[in-house]
């Protein structure tokens, strides 16, 4: 698919999210629960954010979508994660895991790896190190210390996805997304979203909210991180700091039109 | 009491809430404690959100009203709420209910029923679906499916808050309370109300408020909602989006006076 | 150190920060931990929350400081704050404590005083009802209600500062800090602070920052108040109310300049 038509394509998943609504279940951490629920809102999506092990197989019942983020995790929390996760592989509900601060501590890297060895995930949304975290082997020969390129984060990210079976979703200065066959590259945003907590979270729940309209995972999240990254754009040229930087995200979100979006997506497959 | 009159009670109502400040304890989700302290504290109240069973008694026994809501509820967090609302009960502080989520899982619905089973609720404010989920017998023949119109839903309101000995408060585009004798609708609001988290969360809260300066529940209700209803008119003013609504709410709550509220207020009484 | 080289000292301290961005581990209340955040963000500082007892010894090695703040506290939570701090305390890493509704509820009261007896703490920052509520002895001779005037916090504080060995920063109209030696007051602020949840927390979380990088306990709270003030003057010079008061002080901390901090800084040496 070229890049043109990955442009169109943002512009279209967003149209029939926004005619659509669809339910995100959220299981995530307490930082951003309020910041990414009005995301999926300002997107055009319904999130619902529920945790207790009693009512999450019948939440993800109803959703096109559940996100799974470790931010704030606790053991139960992780089990109801599992119980989410296991319900949404076996109704075909596509899962997104952002496994924050995976690497920083072993209660991170295990939950992170367990979420993956139980459940089917569809895209993993991560910064490079805790994406890369996933990849090392008892041995930590493939550690995050011996990433030192780009190129390298590409071919690492390609094979850690084939092996897998899912799609990478790396954000940075720019974003790359991979299958294990296909990469794309977004170069769309803005600095001031690593001066606000939680832009990696609303990524990976616009992610979650595109899966519900695209099947093809690559797709989804390559084009959901190039619409977020674009209403990134949009608010930086009003914004006088992060606090109405945050503000006006929500205003771009919601006031992007779909020929904005397929006009502004940068998008590039390698 | 004529509509001209209830116009002036939601001015002296807030008149009150400025000049006496009264603690308004909640027990809420996740989700929204940010934003519904805020609006509490911009309307002239003082929260404080404590969900801890060893405390919940000494708290509520400070505060003027207490706010129950079920967005992000677990089992431990229903039994704090369980304690909370007897001891408010047995001291006669006002409880307010927000059934988030009511219908769609059976620990909502459950939870929703238990709590009024065992605590003594002086308003239950939700969407129509939250509320009327409430009165499905375990034959399900009132249930929620069965509505079809605004006159179907103020009729089963009324039953139902008469069945509960209760005032409902039921928002959307037009907000209907009952108490089961009367009926009152308020049509102040505007649509990005909808767009935002937590919007019914907030007018739970601020119903809580009202209730803890007028002892009449459907009074205190409808001047509470009219009032946020006109803060989202005044918000809609300015903003350009949800992000900016969302604080510009916050603002409105603060600076509309007396005077525009009662001037303001669309209160009708059926 | 005179008044002028504490004003210029907060601009160094700013100036640190920005340039190590230092870790700032927080186990805080469900209601800022957003804002506080955000507030770590726009200073400089790197922010994480993690509480699960599983893995703060691990994250606390990581950090340049560490904030405990008790808002929403559970046991559970407490014994997490007390592993951490212990931690903290073992490889000298300062420690500040919010003791949120201390002398409101005896939880609160009992886990700031019992976190005072397990952990060495550096900071203590809250208003001066829960500050001085840690001073009262069982005969309740000290108590808050025996407070009249600003020298008797002044005394009493320096008194509790030096038989606690640690600084106490109350905030207020002024903030008063003291380490029992030395009193120091900042006049910096805006009474819109007063208006949004959570400005007690973001000078905890702040104080926790200037103290990864000053040693000086009684500097850095003294420093961190001030340019919070500061940020405060600037926002309300902008601001219609408090929901956009709370962004523009995030705006604010991120644009105030070391230069702005150093001549606006109101700080005497009592």
């Amino acid at each position: 698919m070229s890049n043109v038509s990955l442009a169109l394509k943002a512009a279209l998943n967003l149209q029939k999210l926004r005619a659509t609504r669809p339910l995100i279940h959220n299981i995530t951490n307490y930082v951003v629960m309020n910041y990414t629920a009005n995301a999926l809102l300002s997107c055009g999506a319904s999130p619902v954010m529920a945790h207790a092990v009693e009512e999450v197989e019948e939440m993800v019942s109803m959703a096109g979508a559940l996100v799974l983020n470790i931010g704030t995790l606790t053991p139960a929390w992780i089990d109801a994660m599992l119980v989410a996760g296991r319900k949404a592989n076996q109704i075909d509900i596509p899962v997104v895991l952002d496994p924050v601060g995976s690497g920083a501590t072993k209660l991170r890297t295990g939950s992170a790896k367990r979420i993956l060895e139980e459940v089917s995930v569809s895209v993993i949304r991560g910064n490079a190190s805790e994406v890369l975290s996933l990849a090392e082997s008892k041995s930590g020969t493939k550690g995050v210390d011996s990433v030192h390129s780009v190129e390298d984060v590409s071919e690492i990210a390609a094979g850690l996805a084939d092996k897998l079976g899912l799609t990478l979703a790396i954000t940075g200065k720019i974003d790359l997304i991979t299958d294990g066959n296909r990469v794309y590259r977004v170069s769309n945003g803005h600095e001031l979203m690593s001066a606000v907590t939680g832009t990696g979270c609303t990524a990976s729940a616009l992610v979650g909210a595109f899966l519900a309209v695209d099947k093809n995972a690559a797709h989804a999240a390559t084009t959901a991180l190039s619409y977020l990254g674009l209403a990134g754009e949009k608010a930086a040229a009003t914004a006088t700091g992060p606090g109405s930087f945050q503000m006006a995200m929500l205003d771009a979100l919601y006031t992007l039109t779909e020929k904005e979006v397929e006009k502004g997506a940068k998008i590039e497959a390698l």
